[in-house]
């Protein structure tokens, strides 16, 4: 199996999590989406993260979870999101995922770091007790952490910890920390690979500032493969229209909560998914929230028309 | 003086707080650029909202921000925040205003409620220390007061405190929250005015819910007045049609902290205001930033012919 | 085996989790320290408190210091603490923590619930997950959740998830919290236990305001003991004297981080466990700090002696 | 008038604001309490402290309080807390405060701050818009601000901002640090005065740690008096049996919101000021706490008696 690596780029796709109507865990469902994500242009895949419904799920289920989508995706990388309140429950989750095939694992800082000093700490501590030799993400997400990392902190973590190869960009606002990470590559340290979250609200500017590709679950992944394609062959142009045509989705998405019950219900509209249900607790879209999506997905359609 | 009223409607403009280039307060471009947000179709202005500099004012300052403006507005309704750690300054502060002219005050609830029942009490408080013949608009934006209103806990208060009038939507994700609002009151209970905040973000949906316009500050106020208006007769299609245009720059400008830095290097350039600087502490652009709002702007520009 | 009821009275020591001092779980430590914990006066156990080390447990050590407390237990009621991010891994422990023997499950409620509404419905959810069968204890302790519940909340939950049977009171301030519970009592809502935690800190104020007794940790359970009973008794006076004695110790322990490290120092000086270390992360006593407990726990065997 | 630097040591006594029984400012009452804390042994007077009524005031009202106090304090050294969202308020009111004869400053971090760089730029910002002549006393109390300010971040702002001379200390726990720095000096770095808050509940382990008093607003100054010169010393037994006496009264005034009226509540019974009121919003105390507070200073009396 493939490992990821500071030069990984491209569209990591976070899959969602399938329910079955009455909120079983949807194993087929589970492969068709992640063949849906492989069709759509997926370069590799994300499970169990923490904006989804991971935490939903059993010790059990998050391992047939794993099991399955890396069976189901072949030879592409697959990231597992390991994040937990301990390092042992960390580490399990892990060598657990790193068995079945994974090509790495993604962990965010838990809730309660405060200074600079204990978010270094917990890092060093985290890839100390995985062992050197997997392969980490390292979640960037203030918003839900609460926990805010600092240029000058990702550089100390970048620098005592190797086995960090990829950031999972999504501080918000963010683009000034892109630029800040390359410059300092630029003047010698190593890089990492930059994959951008946020929904993907600002995947151009981020690519303009020399990210190497987005790491989200927006519903139409074409969208992130285009925009990440034609910004590293330099058409920022042609780039930009395709996301502006996206745009009033990607919007309505990053709403918390909401968002992912339009993903799903997207998802399910397009084919990839059995049924739309997020697991208790985790309401669907109100019928004038379907209505909204509904519309969006239309103009959606005519607007891609115009540009084609 | 015209006051604001539960029937109250359309664009209220939320001023920018014009410096120098060395940090002094710039009263001649507050005059411009409240020339400047008539023109382009504000049907009120908000003077001193809380992310904008409004903090960084000494309390001098604030009144003088305050009578320059409305003095300027002529006719206009002209809305004051007033919001403030104790209910003494508040008070004052509305006092103060509603002397010089407003049309009513703004109020956010302080960091620091937690339930249901202390925000009750804070804003029966608040209205209290006020008296009840000043209008009220509360504003409920928990990303940046971290307190959060429910649509029965917002109900309570619309029921026991009659003088407000007013309800700055802010909340994220919000539009459940107007459709109970409008469901409450198409059960009897009395109207307030809703004016959508957000950057404008979600303004079409909005606006299909039920509100009856915008009050941000958003650096093309034309946007917000076709989109109101257009929505307000029913042409939802043309409405989306120009929100789609401006939205990328809706959610560059919805950035904390470069958002405000973004809007006032806009201002400057369409000549509403002498500099584009932020009052310490608050930085300004980087040059990347400079040319990517630059970059959206002629793609506005372009987009906007397009559809015209 | 018994079950917790909403008579349960008197002391509830949470148990530390004992490690070697390399850190690997001490089981023969952990049946020492429920032995001393028996001995010095508990009525019943909880086991896995969040405060404690249970996050650092992975699934299976869990399961292990369930079934290892219990058996040791022998007819004494023990508590599992089951708070989980999501309820199918809160489900699954309390169901293994029944089948092995518990008394009932506790329950705290998730950081991020932020209204009235959303901690009324996470506790109708979680016990519906659970099945009304298990006897629920309610942790309400917002300086560690961040989750605030207030009197009409909690009223509000008790109405309607008859399964929670038992308050463990740690919201600070919190002494008017249990007058307004028991009031509420008297006016006929149905009755809850409601032991205590903070440390110990208000233990004879919260006898007094109608508590039945103690849930916390505190390295010398007999003074939980004689202050309950002598409360109970009605003697007030000689509860107090009990009290301050212990308080020098009981305010060190109430320090975050540090008072567990200190807890562990001083089981282990009264030969309760083999090792005084905590599992990484988690640091120890500084020198300085083991010499201030050290002469507080001298400074406690000369008062004691005075009061005998 | 004297101004404090970084030799400063003693009791500086956080003074309460009294306000009449109908909500008034009450500056007969500031004058009698003035003259009570210096006859109980305070060595300062620190005003318009942020866990007190100080936000409740008018920015007049501010400014009566602080000459009014000041002017009685005679030749004692008086800061001020000038804490304020803006630097701009901030600076006037540090202006106005040292004008009128105060000794120095108070400047807490504003909540919002996340990350060490911002707490480091917040200082540089605020003692560049105050000036480099004004001493500052540095108020270090995450419970209340929800920054976190790491010992390496507080010997940055100590390097970089010579006109900070104090650390009013109130992290929990905070042991460690006091010891941190008095070691960083031993290494070289220049003095700094600590004195420590926390309602006084770990004074005489600071005191012991190298700290030079207390800062704080308990209603009993001369246990503070006591224990700081005992300790100060050498007599560290006696420092603590004095400590041991008050510490069940310590401990009660340490609940949030309900300490501070037990503390007027306090000053009220031994004279202090006219009424025991808190102005609006904020509660008295129940008649269960009064009952629990005064039977606390009965026993407070007899155990002094014992102990002389």
């Amino acid at each position: 199996m493939p490992l990821i690596s500071s030069e990984s780029r491209g569209v990591f796709v976070i899959s969602a999590t399938p329910f079955t109507d009455n909120g079983n865990l949807d194993l087929p469902s589970l492969e068709r989406v992640t063949d849906f994500y492989i069709e759509k242009g997926a370069d590799g895949l994300t499970l169990l993260g923490m904006m989804g419904e991971a935490p939903k799920l059993s010790a059990e289920e998050s391992r047939q979870v794993v099991r399955t989508a890396i069976a189901r995706a072949n030879e592409l990388p697959v990231i597992v999101g390991v994040s937990a309140p301990g390092l042992a429950a960390l580490s399990d989750l892990a060598a657990f995922s790193m068995d079945a095939g994974a090509a790495g694992v993604m962990i965010a800082p838990p809730t309660g770091l405060e200074t600079n000093e204990q978010i270094i700490a917990y890092f060093k501590n985290a890839v100390e007790a995985l062992g050197t030799d997997i392969p980490v993400v390292l979640q960037d997400f203030p918003l839900s952490t609460r926990v805010h990392i600092s240029v000058a902190t990702l550089g100390t973590i970048i620098e005592t910890c190797p086995s960090i190869v990829m950031l999972k960009h999504e501080d918000w606002p963010g683009l000034e920390k892109v630029t800040a990470l390359r410059a300092a590559e630029a003047n010698g340290r190593r890089r990492i690979s930059i994959l951008c979250g946020n929904g993907g609200m600002f995947l151009p500017e981020e690519m303009g500032r020399g990210a190497d590709g987005a790491m989200t679950g927006f519903g139409y992944p074409e969208m992130m493969r285009d925009v990440v394609a034609l910004a590293a062959s330099g058409d920022m142009a042609r780039a930009q229209d395709i996301f502006d045509a996206y745009l009033p989705m990607v919007r309505y998405e990053q709403q918390p909560g909401i968002g992912l019950a339009m993903r799903k219900h997207v998802l399910h509209k397009r084919g990839a998914i059995g049924s739309p249900v997020l697991r208790k607790p985790g309401a669907g879209l109100s019928a004038e929230a379907v209505a909204e999506v509904d519309r969006l997905m239309a103009r959606l359609d005519r607007r891609l028309a115009e540009l084609s």
